[in-house]
């Protein structure tokens, strides 16, 4: 691992390198007075950095015409651009999408995992889905940046595992990260997927700097928090575990976790589908609620509202914590739209004080269930994640 | 207020010049050597940076031994060691405290305030505190480098305004800040009390960079957190309301803020008191509840621990969503030591995931009834927190 002296000239100048390529990271052509725009660097600066960067081939740069001037044009050079592959291993199966950092996927492929898997079952999956997704997009494993993992549990990323045993037990204890980096040869990151759903997110256009939530609800409920487009991870990565936040300790049925009333038991996507099949006593897949969601059956609206305003209290509690600008929700649920999310918004107004009531906005995640995946590729592309972390614990001196 | 390019070679320069006068606030007087050690910079920028700061007077350097070799020897200029007065308004009393950078404290003062105070009453008991205090310390209005003001009440920072009506009605809509400025003369922060108290404990030795949590427990109940050393304020101020955690709404005691069981309602230290002198059947101030906990009535005892739990559980609550490494308590019922401790860990280990109960350390706070004001001095001292709010939400591209 590389390491920067912290307030170093030479830790500014790798921070505001990647603020210049991360600009250029779609592909387009723009001139260096718009470069400068766009990543808030002095002209000069910019100058400096497009000169080196061009010597060490990650530039083309070229005569060009912007705003009816001739310019100095800047480009990613086209055999630069990274490749990534961003994964999702859940708990009956695996995803790998393999893209560019200009956003662009060249192949996505899935598959199917026997529930209850055992731990080398999951890491041969896993690293056969990542061979194969590259392989399908052209890549040699070179040109492979990195690899990112999303997982729905807790993890300590300094070291790639799991911590919390009840919440995914078949991983627990596996070297996920070593398998595959050894199997790969590139570096691999493993991370909460509802963290990397909240990353996603904190790219996108628009983002603004107010604290963001995303909330992953599947099976489970998990959180990701981003203050300042940073992700909060907490001492050992269970920042966001509000699946297990005992939103009714008088509710009989028992959580993995072991404890009763938790939010997932009541607000997840696997209880709407679990109460809707109790009531109607019958075997349901998501597909079927969903079409008894979409049809109006009124059971099936009725358990859809209860487990909407179950979360909107959970989603409350986090918010007396963090308050939030914006919360975006994610998983099958979304297909639901406002008959979902105007129940978890009722269920938060009263959970909460009036002037955040008033000033969180609750919305659906505009990436639909690439949410994760996405979150995947742009970790799978990033510098160094760790170096992140260690840059910001060092600059507790400029900050309140 | 000063506008600094972020990125740019001031910036860097302005952080690094913090770094190294707060390695100096002390008073004493180091060698260039350690001081490179101290801040982590490289030798040839401590010497810059000394060289310039020598020039602009704020710092005095001459020959001296350190580890038994002749040093350049570097040490804050007497006169420019800066002084401030940190201050908390409560709803029945109002303190300050003038001290240095070194932490000494030079004048202490308090006043009563009658409770249901009008918002002027309070404006100007402050304004008269604040001069009493800086009169006693010996110092002129131009000495005083700023003024902070910990309210018990959540409060937007960026307009020194209080944001949740329900909370602290008295001083609602009320320009502090500006009054104060306008009074004094000096630069004035409005800050939640809890986060002042995260922010002074962040700040003494050994502080980690993991979350950590400061939780003020007296009339309300509030949490300040600070992540890799920074303060998570939310988007208006509201993070850490903890108190507000409904966390037994089948309770019938109403909150002032309108909703039913709150945390405060069964986990405050005034919740202790009324419950207690509900028991008995009398009135009872502050003190005799200390006295009743102290001698060990059963009564006491009992109260003392039901609310003990309660606060756990709800610090489980925060704990699910922030991940903190240590909760530290402030407040009143520190004086009751294991007493109320214990109860609390009990509380919070059956509210939160293994993991989380394994590794959380909760503690009294080593500052006592200090806490608060000891953060508003230090938060008095600090260059402008507003700069450093928006230096960091132009980081978002190093981080993850």
């Amino acid at each position: 691992m590389t390491t920067t002296r912290p307030g170093s000239l030479s830790a500014l100048r790798l921070a505001n390198q990647r603020r210049l390529l991360s600009a250029l990271q779609d592909g387009r052509q723009i001139s260096q007075a718009e470069l400068a725009r766009l990543t808030g660097l002095a002209p000069a600066t910019v100058s400096g950095l497009v000169r080196d960067l061009a010597d060490e081939g990650e530039l083309v740069v070229g005569e060009g015409v912007a705003n009816g001037r001739r310019s100095r044009m800047v480009q990613r050079a086209p055999g630069r651009l990274r490749y990534g592959i961003g994964m999702y291993l859940g708990r009956a199966h695996v995803e790998a999408v393999a893209g560019t950092e200009a956003g662009d996927l060249l192949a996505e492929s899935s598959a199917e995992l026997a529930r209850g898997y055992a731990p080398d079952a999951a890491a041969e999956a896993v690293v056969a889905l990542a061979t194969e997704v590259r392989e399908r997009a052209g890549l040699t494993p070179d040109q492979v940046f990195g690899v990112a993992v999303a997982v729905p549990a807790p993890v300590d990323v300094r070291t790639g595992t799991l911590t919390e045993p009840v919440i995914l037990p078949a991983l627990v204890g596996v070297p996920l990260r070593e398998r595959l980096r050894e199997a790969l040869g590139r570096p691999v990151v493993v991370e909460n997927d509802a963290n990397l759903g909240a990353l996603a997110l904190t790219r996108r256009a628009g983002a603004g700097p107010g604290p963001l939530v995303y909330v992953k609800v599947a099976t489970g409920i998990g959180a990701g928090v981003a203050v300042d487009g940073r992700l909060v991870r907490g001492a050992a990565g269970s920042a966001g575990e509000i699946g297990h936040l005992p939103l009714d300790p008088g509710l009989t049925t028992v959580c993995r976790c072991g404890r009763r009333g938790c939010l997932e038991t009541v607000g997840s996507a696997e209880s709407v589908r679990a109460a809707l099949a109790g009531a109607l006593r019958r075997d349901l897949a998501t597909a079927d609620v969903h079409d008894l969601i979409a049809a109006g059956h009124p059971v099936a609206v009725r358990v859809l509202e209860d487990a909407g305003e179950a979360l909107g209290r959970g989603l409350g509690w986090l918010s007396m914590v963090v308050d939030p600008a914006e919360i975006v929700l994610g998983g099958p649920l979304t297909a639901a739209g406002d008959a979902w999310l105007g129940p978890v918004e009722r269920g938060f107004r009263r959970a909460v004080l009036p002037g955040v009531a008033r000033r969180t906005r609750i919305t659906l995640s505009p990436l639909g269930e690439s949410t994760e995946a996405v979150g995947a590729l742009i970790a799978s592309l990033m510098e160094n994640s760790h170096i992140a972390v260690e840059m910001r614990t060092d600059k507790q001196d400029v900050n309140a």
